[in-house]
């Protein structure tokens, strides 16, 4: 049971994390985030996630009002007092409060515990549908809180029984809502779209576990390859590695989740008892 | 001097005007906002910003949580109790505290009282530059608090020397940042575009008035086409009527302000007052 926020360095009870509405983030969604997944009690990748929070901040302007070990102290400070041994720690950077209601001041360093979604085991042995649909996101390679397409999306997402959407520019893929996408072709070639796609951390990962066992491009992939391809998986920090059965209509490999999807799976998770191991 | 704003409801000093972390705002972007301008201590063209407040919240699933006339009258003793004559009121309407951090819930209504920006004399003798800078905005029919590409281009725009950037496609305008764009051609006909353009208050009571006195068209306007215009101005509830009298390089009417906005901008200033008597 999560009980404490942080908010500007301070550990507060969650009904104290509050802050003024003057505040850039939640007057001009002038803001930015990194999720710091927590397993076994500790961060994973950590270095991988503050250079993203670092360069998505730097592209907005913003400072990070805290040296990377004092981040990490906080992260570590955040799980322990919540108890959290499985789940993640937000880290959200605004614009701070500004005088005019338009231009940044000093940020404001929130953090927000949480546990993790609990996915129906079916989702991993299975695999989940996606929602084709066309969208670019304005800044994909910066981690703003601008999530307002797919939160609109969600009515019409339910309603075609799908558990997110594959954002798609009438021709080539670039990612899902919230996750990176990647297809397994006839050749066993591993290959994950680069433009309009979040540098994904678990995806940064991916791509450095398979390229010891498999082939990997990193290249557009049409919605007609995809259509073709023998497995599609995604891939996040919540999500892990996650196999994708069907894209609106057409299913992939009949239903059936493919081996390379399922060694990738196994030598993820491998790889995260590794890292969690390593740093204790 | 401001000192309350409102929040869910309630009249509280500006430090006290808090909202929890977890609002759907802050955590996603996700919200609608409309601004109130309060002229000698009236609500101006009220019943159109809530029109457009209703359908912006509408667009996201959002429900408003005051009648219209609870609403008014909330509007009307913010300013009061602010002794408000001339400013603003803007209502922010969020997707409220939301368990899983991205599925809305029962929204959260803030109200922000402001004084309005003092723009220099010369802004409306002598007309104001713009960026011009290609870029749509994802949403521009629905006013919601994502500001990000504005804000970000503050630098630039500082160093173009410009007031504002001006929105096109590569090949036609769409609007400004923060308000609508006119041209008045050779043939003196009043020109706006229709497409990507937020439907701005002060836009449609400027046109309604222009309809009587001169050739009205809402249609596409090229950039080549605003280059060859005799003259240019803007539209907000902020700026009212404001002259363009330069687009990055090029010059509108040899930077002289032209007879047509200024016969807008003394038209609209009386429909103003008028509209004001009349309420009283």
């Amino acid at each position: 049971m999560i009980k404490y926020y942080n908010v500007n360095g301070e550990i507060v009870p969650i009904e104290k994390a509050v802050i003024n509405v003057k505040d850039l983030g939640f007057l001009r969604g002038y803001s930015v985030f990194d999720f710091f997944r927590i397993y076994k009690g500790q961060p994973v990748f950590i270095e991988d996630h503050l250079d993203r929070l670092e360069n998505s901040s730097g592209k907005l302007g913003l400072s990070l009002p805290y040296s990377r070990e004092a981040i990490i102290e906080k992260i570590i400070a955040l799980a322990k007092v919540n108890e959290l041994e499985f789940g993640g720690i937000k880290i959200i950077l605004t614009g701070g409060y500004s005088l005019d209601g338009f231009l940044p001041t000093t940020p404001n360093f929130v953090m927000v515990a949480s546990t993790l979604p609990t996915y129906p085991a079916s989702y991993y042995t299975k695999g989940v549908k996606l929602m084709a649909y066309q969208y670019t996101r304005e800044t994909p390679y910066t981690k703003t809180t601008n999530y307002l397409k797919p939160i609109s999306l969600q009515k019409e997402i339910d309603e075609a029984e799908a558990f997110d959407v594959l954002y798609h520019d009438g021709e080539f893929i670039s990612e899902s809502a919230r996750a990176n996408f990647f297809i397994v072709n006839e050749a066993g070639t591993i290959i994950t779209p680069d433009r309009d796609a979040l540098r994904g951390i678990t995806r940064k990962h991916v791509l450095g576990i398979a390229n010891k066992h498999f082939n990997v491009e990193i290249r557009p992939v049409s919605l007609k390859e995809a259509r073709a391809a023998k497995e599609c998986f995604m891939t996040s920090s919540t999500k892990t590695v996650m196999p994708i059965r069907q894209v609106d209509f057409w299913r992939i490999n009949k239903g059936i989740i493919g081996d390379t999807t399922k060694q990738i799976m196994a030598l993820f998770k491998q790889h995260v008892e590794d890292y969690v191991t390593a740093a204790v």
